[in-house]
């Protein structure tokens, strides 16, 4: 585990996100902050996952084409420079489907079906027994997007952990197969921040309902999220004490404010009464107003020149689809397919 | 349903076989024979599937790599013309494993476990929970080469029937999502070759028991085989009337002796008693040794030049990477990422 972050080499990492909506909040503090921290030290690959954002919407599939620029220009609005970070479009690696297939080979059914994140996600999506094949099998897709860039650390939540466990597994299998290593297991690095709950203090964020807070969101959709975020369901007068624990604008505070100290009397003021969920918000705003205005202007300049945004992308993609197709090379050879 | 074979017009046919052994004289009569005479008229394409060979092999490749070449020279040694028919290799085609991975979306896990020829198939493999992913997903890679060739007639016996079901509705779902008719459906065309029996008429003939006779099968073999062929085990006495059904040596000299008037007096003579196993065994082997003598004469000489068999897979799969290359631009058009 790298909790501690001790990286003294330089590693190569694979990270991304599914295509599927705009990156919030939660992606801010729980990646793509530290994201930005790591391309000037590390080798960092980015992948906007559109191939995995169908695996269950394929019937909606305008939900992640829509997306793919949006994702972009959420990343560079943060600070991810492409001139450090390769920015990819895993539809563009076909390498990756051709890993994936190997794989597949490699890995049966019932370990899929054993796999904790991909059983959480089909009891929160209701798939029961309609899965869609690609969706069960996501996994393995994965593996094949994180050895296909040789990726030696991946930033996950530790709800993702399954996921570097079966990849492993699969290195394990390959190198074995092989009788040298072939390919390389990949070490977890795990975020400081703690998960950000959504606004109303209910649910795992999502995308597609409306309780986050997205980069790109405007002055009045920002003051209105705030004013509506959950607080303390008991706290029913100023002077009354009130729950900092599991309160959503305590949560942000911690995660956003760049006062500690003042976030800390904040707390304790409020907790033996005498602090009112109007003047919380108040602070809350203004420290997500700040944070957010620069991001907000950088994407909307970004967005307006999509030309650029495809440039990217296209560059992207050409390196790491030298990149990919080397290692599929490798794991051909592994199987005795490279005869021409 | 073809089982007439009245077709009269030009269709594009897809058939293949799996790389995972040299082919017998259950695949000529079943299917190689009608091959020969498709390729004149329709534009017929033949896929060594090797990627597919691995779906159940994936800890012995070799079992499937050693194959590939030795298939391609069972094509040409009963009459396959590579001007005619275009032979290419799976795994040199990447367009098809992306296909499959969109295709993967549309398709649930449960709708793969009720696949009756890949149920059967899981039961006489004896994988039972320990399937592998990529097993169970074949059908969906099957789909995508038959639809990556935009084929209209694929050649099948008819356990394989569900295959072409599977295959159709993803068509018809690819086609609803695009509001038109983006893939072709394709049609079954079955042979009129009733299925041969394994020589020991237990099994249904494996490439990995020894109860088959190979193409490239020694005379010595091949003599061998059927002597030890299964007839009646009740016709104890040449004397005896015997039994012509479930009688190995018939069935072969049905599906082989050109001369039906006198297999027929044969039959009549050996159930009214007098004519013995030896005596139609004779038969038979000097049928078959005519008939795959020179296949073999040519098997030999083929294989004797490699650069040759690489290089017609070379220049089949080049062929197939425009093809498939293009269908795939139309699927992805379909979910929204041809962006660049």
């Amino acid at each position: 585990m790298n909790r501690t972050q001790n990286l003294d080499s330089q590693e190569i990492i694979l990270t991304g996100d599914r295509a599927t909506g705009p990156l919030h909040l939660g992606h801010y503090v729980g990646s793509l902050k530290q994201r930005v921290g790591l391309q000037a030290v590390h080798e960092q690959t980015i992948l906007v996952a559109d191939m995995q954002g169908l695996t269950d919407n394929a019937h909606n599939p305008k939900k992640v084409s829509s997306n793919i620029l949006n994702v972009v220009a959420d990343y560079l609005a943060v600070g991810i420079d492409p001139a450090q970070t390769t920015i990819c479009l895993q539809s563009q690696l076909p390498a990756l489907a051709e890993l994936t297939m190997y794989y597949s080979n490699l890995v049966t059914i019932s370990r899929l079906e054993r796999n904790p994140t991909v059983k959480s996600e089909i009891q929160n999506k209701g798939f029961e027994r309609s899965i869609p094949a690609g969706f069960l099998t996501y996994p393995i897709s994965q593996a094949a997007d994180i050895t296909g860039f040789n990726a030696s650390l991946v930033p996950v939540g530790d709800d993702q952990l399954p996921m570097l466990e079966q990849t492993n597994e699969i290195v394990r299998k390959v190198n074995t197969l092989a009788g040298c290593s072939v390919l390389t297991e990949c070490k977890p690095l795990l975020s400081n921040a703690p998960r950000l709950p959504s606004t109303d203090g209910k649910n795992k964020m999502s995308k597609s309902m409306s309780n986050t807070i997205n980069l790109g969101a405007t002055e009045k959709e920002i003051s209105e999220a705030v004013k509506s975020m959950y607080t303390d369901p008991d706290h029913l007068r100023i002077e009354d004490p009130g729950n900092v624990e599991g309160n959503v604008v305590f949560t942000y505070l911690d995660a956003f404010h760049p006062d500690e100290e003042y976030v800390n009397q904040l707390k304790e003021h409020y907790r033996r009464g005498g602090l009112g969920d109007g003047t919380t918000k108040k602070v809350l705003e203004e420290c997500l107003q700040e944070i957010l205005r620069p991001i907000r202007e950088r994407r909307i300049e970004f967005l307006g020149d999509k030309a650029q945004l495809i440039d990217i992308l296209i560059k992207g993609s050409q390196v790491s689809r030298e990149k990919t197709s080397g290692v599929l090379f490798d794991v051909k050879d592994v199987f005795g397919l490279n005869i021409f």
